[in-house]
């Protein structure tokens, strides 16, 4: 696979699928006894592809090619053609994201100011449509300190309640405690931070194996980022950071136990291993949300609620990167009971969010 | 963590962990209607741990490090000491292999040596003990021609049912053409491959976390490795080919529905991904084994069921890295029916290793 043609062809696929509004699905639509509020859906804004192909040369990810094919009116669409998805699909309200990577790829001037135009346009989209839309704050990990003013103007101007960054950044990770001024002004705002996935980092690049690169690799890369702020001691610092992981998880839940007691055997023997004031499991379960992101699926959502329990879990579809009324039917299908279902698709998602 | 130190320690935590036999795991002993035969346990020899150490300036993982401690005695022990333990955990038969990661750091002379002395004790063990002990052929994929040679005498002569590779060798997978004479040869003698983790390869280090080691960086490296397989048409070049992975799959099983997904997704749109004859999941669930090393919990094992099924699910310890009896007592607890709980234990194994 070509990278630079990744999203190119990403955007084609997508909006193949997020076109096709099945009839079983909308025929659900109005009998559920709760609100489906997916919260890993995703746009953009006409400056930020403008700025993607400018910067071509430089930017080694999606983001590097000529962005073309029928999603990108569907991504850029915050208004009524993406309303008429939602009513086809069922949904009540999305919580949207700028798409990966966000502002990550580039030069810091562009992406502080790329990063402000698209939390207003965001904004803008939620006042048109308050009852439809809200959204996570997007933000430029390349300069903390504008990170921090651009996270508290989307707090307390824009009455944004989450932020959303896209995995790395020039290959480094929010532990580094030069991002740590972002995360104390995430806790301090109450911003819950959802982890997004993007191509991987240089270190777990080979994770990305063809035709495994979304399926395997963005799992490696989001998962990998998780556990570092678990082992930096990110929540003993930041006791009350939240983290949203989409994708059942990234992974984390299957092997939680497993990661416990290798973490005590490997805790036990080296005096150089971090001190943390608990187990990492304990971390994950109390300071990690995650959502059924592309993975609306029973067997991982069962392991899941098993494991971290049926509150820290919301809904979420991956719009327009994944068929949207499949991915409403598939949870629908899934055997849980309705107080259950409202949690995950309603209730925890207003709590997380302050809806 | 200082790599070269890992395996030091963690033999001492394997130890402390194989010395606890719990009255409760030996009180079970002799009560269930099936028999105990797990399939991913350690052993070593003296001469492998002598090379180790003489190459000690030219090994990048833990096989470089000065390696004492008290669980060298199990890992060494192929007799009554080992016996013992298993006769307390209500171990019937192990199925063993030469401890991660074999003889993969050596050079090629060193390494084709020192795998056929290991081949020749694990088989006078086998034949001094033939209802306890069975045994995977270690091999050097650094020299495929030898390597094939060996499994051929493991094999014929020796009456080995299986091999085992621990990943990676030199950063290299054996997606790689010049180890396709391997798998060929794997296939046609009928020997069932176990791919075991060992320290990530240069293009996953980045996630060998410290303090996750193993319980995520292992997965990464192992799981890529099987996918690796799958997405270059191992399978369709080599359809009866069996491939082992422990810690219940290193992940796969729960992504399994999302890599169908995305594999469709990028390959709709891709000239240049592979053409396969079948899906992802489906050489995974016909060509794949999964075993219970290091998992023997309850939520991921119920998720690997619904994923590939019952008949391809093996119990395993890890021994000596994992508390044995604990491990036998946490599988003792999942709540499965007798039946399933045979075929995990026993029938599976025996039908995978010609028992």
């Amino acid at each position: 696979m070509q990278r630079r043609s990744f999203l190119q062809s990403a955007l084609v696929g997508g909006a193949l699928a997020a076109l096709d509004t099945s009839a079983s699905a909308a025929a659900a639509n109005g009998k559920r006894p709760y609100k489906l509020l997916p919260c890993e859906e995703a746009f953009t804004i006409p400056e930020i592809l403008e700025a993607a192909r400018k910067h071509a040369r430089n930017i080694p990810s999606w983001a590097s090619g000529p962005i073309v094919g029928p999603a990108l009116p569907l991504l850029m669409d915050l208004g009524e053609g993406r309303l008429r998805g939602m009513d086809a699909a069922g949904i009540d309200m999305q919580i949207l994201s700028l798409g990966s990577p966000g502002v990550q790829n580039f030069d810091v001037p562009t992406a502080v100011s790329l990063g402000k135009l698209a939390n207003d346009r965001l904004a803008a989209a939620i006042k048109a449509h308050p009852t439809r839309f809200a959204g996570l704050a997007t933000f430029a990990p390349q300069d903390p300190a504008a990170a921090v003013k651009e996270l508290e103007r989307c707090a307390n101007e824009l009455k944004l309640t989450g932020a959303l960054v896209n995995s790395h950044t020039n290959g480094e990770y929010l532990d580094d405690p030069k991002y740590w001024p972002i995360l104390e002004a995430l806790e301090a705002l109450n911003l819950p931070l959802y982890i997004h996935p993007r191509d991987a980092a240089p270190g777990v690049a080979g994770a990305a194996v063809p035709g495994f690169t979304v399926g395997w690799g963005f799992a490696v890369e989001t998962g990998t980022h998780a556990l570092r702020l678990i082992g930096a001691g990110i929540f003993d610092r930041f006791p009350k950071l939240t983290i949203v992981l989409g994708h059942m998880g990234e992974g984390i839940p299957y092997f939680l136990e497993r990661i416990d007691n290798r973490w005590d055997f490997e805790n036990a023997l080296f005096p150089t291993s971090a001190k943390l004031k608990r187990k990492p499991g304990e971390y994950f379960r109390n300071n990690f949300l995650i959502t059924t992101s592309g993975m609306n699926v029973a067997a991982p959502l069962a392991a899941a609620i098993a494991t971290v329990g049926i509150d820290r879990i919301l809904f979420a579809v991956d719009y327009p990167f994944e068929n949207q009324p499949k991915s409403v039917a598939d949870f629908d299908a899934i055997a849980l009971s309705v107080e259950d279902k409202r949690k995950i698709c309603e209730t925890n998602v207003r709590r997380t969010f302050r809806l």
